[in-house]
């Protein structure tokens, strides 16, 4: 590969002749790993073309270069770096004063709220009973492939490359009002609807725009870990309302409520169903709170056991509740593609703040799905991934059993993670972290709480990303390392 | 197409007879425009067993909707939506009670301060004097297709479904830093250096953490429109400093600035580089301050007269220049990839916010981006564009002095655009909604000032969009405009 010119640069207000200052400008780039070992160099004429000074003080410096083995020349070719340079560390070190008193300069933290996550390396573990993540072997590459290419076509390129400002793909959101919503039970117009960066950017949007310091917010507890981060960073006030088999209980919701954070077809993590009464009394609550509702509808796809049940949305008559979907988890997560269903003038707002924050998800990725969506294939992905996660639920409910371990929660229409409770007196985060040396990943409960008196013997078992034949020996490691006696802390 | 029997709900509460249910649903997903003539229906066996009744309701409710013609069956295929059907308004029009205070509900507003954009149809126009559009005639669209296939082989399949929750694509990362950054004088390690969802994305990212109520943030005046409402969100104070022939003139920095946004390569949007000695002097007033830089380097690729300055943040010693980088302006907006690079503490902060509001720019985007640069397909795309804008900017030259035009401000190393002053007493937002009739689109300069006093004769004239040999009669239209007696308001 040929260095390109472009990167040479006379800095400014360095000291030494000019052939000094090339040579060390070349000794830096091999000694800061930017050059490499057999990269071609630009011919003297190029570089002092580039430069602005004389062909001859190039030509000196690289025979400089050559005598201290940074360069070689290759007859009638040119200069390379040579096979002998020195070895540069794995990224540049760049001597740097940090005149700058960074805990100072930050007018705002996030880093300090940010939810524990699973190794970077979990695949390369043996047992990954881990949650949310896709299972490559059972995507769709070739028509996935097929729809990108024809995304990228010429019939499609404007819908690509324009920036669309504030605007969605309109083939996407007509898919979702025609094909998606309906099956939720949900009824919406083009301007009822936006398209997100994942269900993690809808959440972010509604609660950057239903909160504010002096609002509450009351969630489910347990809940999505995630979502207690981005509250926390509206400023709001939170109630943590403690759920029961039977998911969130409306009377729990205290007065002085502005906005409810639920996930009524499939609790957030324990997997409860929330049935119709209560449905139709949150609804009724929150008419009273005059609250707004944002329903989590999260892997609504993943019901292979039994239909799911419709939306809380699809019983909305006022307009109450924003609605929250996505493509992206247990499937596809790398695909980053979300949808907010909401009154109109919400919709206006998340828009314009989406504008502000990222102006739009990338228009092939909107139009890649769109295809993906419309030929059936988003359908027969759906019916395969639950094939395979039917038959690895079946393997890890007699695993389980087999091992005497306690389910607390899990989906009744499918899902793709079990609630775990261990024995009293357990905390998961050290059973983790000793699981994890035998191969073993587990999410530890107590990050899905918010009661400061948190239990700290509940877990999460994922199966989306381990195989069924390595389900039983995983599950058996878990059971073995709760049977081993624990110092107590 | 074949409507899925999963879209059929018997929603609870609904009153009369299963088989009238039946009929409103079917009639009313007719109505709605969800189904459409010509579609089939799921078998009377199919619906019959998803809905939970006996398959002679379902027979008796197809019967009463084909005598209304809504159904048409056809003998052994089936029933399919009558090519009689009622005709439905193009997106349902649900009868909503909007029963919820939207004024009330929401905590914070962001609509108010959106920046008026230019008309969707904007491609339908002859004379598109706009900005930052692509010119899809320029794409490389065969080599942006292949790498995106590549990108979605088995081997990158990894980087493309994981979620990788806050990490970005190594890939990508490594070309910047060898690559991309060193062209720009700048050295930086992974560990300060975060993708962002375009440059929009990271000036945001930028100012969420840099800035609060109770800080100040210094702007140049005239500025880039969306920066000002970026800024208004975090309810910091703005300073505006007016720009001169040269720039930001850093003695006009005021005391208590906390974080100074600018673009000195190319200020937006009069074109200005700002000189050596005033980058010396900018990086000591900031050091004086203790204040921290934004530079946002957009456009630095578009260099066909003359090479780029090296950035501003090359010169910084003290790490006290963030900098924000970008793919998409001009060349591929609608590909949303940019670049924030600064001390690792601000990008730490960053990558936390970052996964808050979006976790991370979707997979396949920064892969395929990663396979576009590494492959040289880029920087041919940045000279062919380089080659098309120079030819344009001759024209431009050429048509602006013809009709006597006025430039305010041009970036000498190339670009996509004119700065323009129109005669005192003219609004160009009246001149823009003039052309506009005529075909020509303008962009009004107002929006650019924050000064309250903000003159109104300013305007910017893209030629990223516009044919060469269009450009001629283009700009001949604004002049006879300007020629034209208007009212004096």
């Amino acid at each position: 590969m040929a260095i390109p010119v472009e990167t040479f640069f006379l800095r400014p207000g360095d000291q030494g002749t000019l052939q000094a200052r090339i040579q060390q400008m070349v000794a830096e780039g091999v000694l800061s790993g930017r050059f490499r070992r057999g990269e071609k160099m630009p011919s003297t004429r190029r570089l002092a073309a580039h430069l602005g000074v004389s062909r001859i003080t190039v030509s000196l410096a690289y025979t400089e270069l050559q005598a201290s083995d940074y360069l070689s020349s290759r007859d009638r070719s040119g200069y390379y770096i040579s096979e002998g340079a020195p070895e540069p560390p794995d990224f540049p070190e760049t001597p740097r004063a940090e005149r700058v008193d960074w805990q100072r300069a930050m007018g705002r933290r996030f880093a300090a709220g940010a939810v524990p996550e699973r190794p970077a390396d979990w695949a390369s573990y043996r047992y990954p009973f881990i949650y949310g993540q896709a299972d490559p072997k059972l995507f769709d590459h070739a028509n996935w492939r097929l729809c990108a290419v024809q995304a990228l076509g010429a019939r499609d390129f404007g819908a690509l490359t324009q920036d669309y400002y504030d605007r969605d793909d309109p083939q996407l959101v007509e898919f979702l009002i025609r094909q998606t919503l309906p099956r939720r039970g949900i009824q919406a117009r083009p301007e009822e609807v936006l398209i997100t960066l994942g269900a993690q950017n809808a959440l972010w949007l509604a609660s950057q725009i239903l909160l504010s310091p002096g609002r509450r917010a009351a969630v489910e507890d347990p809940c999505y870990p995630a979502l207690r981060v981005l509250l926390g960073q509206t400023g709001c006030a939170l109630s943590a309302v403690a759920v029961d088999a039977q998911g969130l209980p409306p009377e729990a919701v205290p007065d002085g409520t502005d906005v409810i954070f639920t996930t009524p077809s499939h609790q957030c993590p324990s997997g409860a169903t929330l049935p119709l009464a209560r449905r139709r009394a949150l609804l009724e609550r929150a008419r009273a709170l005059e609250a707004v509702i944002v329903e989590d509808d999260y892997e609504f796809e993943m019901a292979y056991l039994q239909p799911p049940t419709p939306a809380l949305k699809s019983l909305d008559g006022d307009g109450r509740v924003v609605y929250v979907g996505s493509f992206s988890k247990s499937l596809f997560p790398g695909l980053r593609l979300g949808y907010l269903v909401g009154a109109a003038p919400f919709i206006r707002e998340a828009r314009a703040l989406r504008a502000s924050v990222l102006r739009h998800p990338p228009g092939h990725i909107q139009r890649t799905a769109a295809h993906f969506l419309s030929l059936g294939h988003y359908d027969s992905l759906v019916r395969r991934i639950g094939r395979a996660l039917g038959e690895r639920r079946q393997v890890m409910e007699a695993a389980i059993r087999d091992t005497g371990l306690e389910v607390a929660g899990v989906a009744a229409h499918g899902g793709s993670s079990f609630w775990m409770r261990a024995p009293e007196g357990i905390d998961t985060a050290e059973l983790s972290s000793d699981l994890q040396r035998d191969g073993v990943l587990i999410e530890p409960g107590a990050p899905f709480f918010l009661r400061p008196d948190a239990p700290r013997n509940f877990y999460r078992l994922g199966y989306s990303s381990i195989p069924s034949e390595r389900i039983a020996e995983g599950v058996g490691r878990i059971a073995q390392a709760l049977a081993r006696p624990r110092s107590q802390s």
